[in-house]
């Protein structure tokens, strides 16, 4: 008896939420797929699985991978770091038990796989053993801004993100060296951003982005957004270019 | 006799080489297009205008905007500006020319349009005045770094994108304050870079991408690279994130 071949892991990415920014090779690789698996939080639905449900073959086996904990015990936490680390070396378990079938496990990824994606974790734990492929999703950075239709930077400006997490010294200090950014985490962080781009002078220029390219996507400025918590598919947008050459 | 209607005008970003990375709504707005405008340097033929070949409909109208000077005056140069925003003004006026007669022009994009891209000085002189959207398109950034399968950043780190053109200085302070980065614009500075990454103890996991995505695209340690001028599409990533949680 021969054993079975190997099979192969992508990563792929899904865009930030409109099903039309998939893009062809994405398409393709959900056609491939023998098992499509997908990050879901408890309670509710992966936005990634949303997005490619118009693309879901029938026959392909769905690994739904369901994230531990999230907010009941803190991010800095040995208990929290310990059960994510065991909850992210049990989902690599479970995609390479269908990889040693010789299947094709296709790993869904919101926005872009390698743009602080969950997908990373499993990559690093199987890339080194199996045929691995990354293909790469529109961010979260390009569907809002597009979405804002506001240019954020040109020629040799300076970008920068950073999570809404940093201390308000921090983000206004690399607000005010970088000419132009994006905050992501903003969560219950609005009032901390507030004062961070008010001290680094750059509040009143700000956009706020919530859902970007989803079809309940909310642009305001972000002077007329009140401080009350963010949801997590949202971004505050720092312009620097501000037009013509 | 009636006016006719004002067309549309659609920023479209093509991803940084692969064709397959278009994504189902760029195909769409090719299909649309009534004019498909495009830049492309002085004896050469743009990249995005080759991304798209295979979703050319004949009936387009095709409206290539050629940049009048490259390297042969200094960027900083006066004279440089000047000319630069002429052909900038000159484009917008050949599109809206075509808007006027209620057509829908695509502007092709290489990566993200908003992401450093041309497109941006046609939007900030258009948008004002006709009905227009932004289709995300996959960044350099999001393309090389799934060329090379080695991600760069996780959890609450700071990204930067810098410009190769700075200053040794400036980009190792730079370098050195953020987790992970990637260098644009490489061409000439590849000495220089080096450096700068040395002096923030960044050289050795420096990985050096050229035409990411493309057929013949080039993935190297940057210490494996000499230090011979870089080709337009190519830059340096930075990597913070190293593995596991
Ligand atoms: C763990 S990161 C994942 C980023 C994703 N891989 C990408 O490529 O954009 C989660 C953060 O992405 C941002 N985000 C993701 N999708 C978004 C959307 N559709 N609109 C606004 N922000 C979004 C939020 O700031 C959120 O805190
Ligand atoms: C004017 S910017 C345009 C960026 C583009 N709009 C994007 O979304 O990536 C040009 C720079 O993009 C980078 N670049 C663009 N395409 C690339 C590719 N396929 N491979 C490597 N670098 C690329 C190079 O560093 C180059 O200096």
């Amino acid at each position: 008896m021969s054993t079975p071949s190997k099979g192969r892991l992508i990563g792929v990415g899904t865009g930030p939420g409109d099903p039309e920014l998939l893009t062809l090779k994405a398409v393709r690789a959900l056609l491939d797929a023998d098992v499509i698996a997908h990050f879901l939080k408890r309670g509710r639905n992966g936005n990634a699985r949303t997005i490619v449900t118009p693309h879901w073959q029938e026959t392909a086996i769905e690994l739904p991978l369901a994230y531990p904990v999230t907010t009941e015990i803190h991010r800095h936490d040995g208990a929290y770091k310990a059960q994510i680390a065991a909850f992210f070396e049990q989902s690599a378990s479970q995609i390479a038990a269908h990889l040693d079938q010789g299947r094709t496990v296709a790993v869904l990824s919101e926005g872009d796989p390698f743009f602080y994606g969950s997908y990373m974790h499993i990559h690093v734990r199987l890339a080194p053993f199996y045929k691995t492929e990354v293909i790469p999703g529109i961010t979260s950075l390009s569907g809002c801004w597009s979405q804002a239709g506001v240019p954020l930077m040109q020629g040799d400006d300076v970008f920068t993100v950073l999570p809404g997490t940093l201390s308000r010294e921090d983000l206004a200090q690399r607000l005010a060296t970088a000419d132009s950014a994006v905050i992501m985490k903003v969560g219950g962080n609005l009032p901390k951003i507030r004062q961070a781009l008010s001290d680094a002078g750059k509040l009143d220029t700000a956009i706020y982005v919530e859902r970007g390219t989803m079809e309940n996507a909310l642009v305001l400025r972000l002077s007329e957004r009140d401080d009350s918590p963010a949801p997590y598919f949202s971004q505050v947008l720092v312009p620097g270019w501000t037009g013509r050459p």
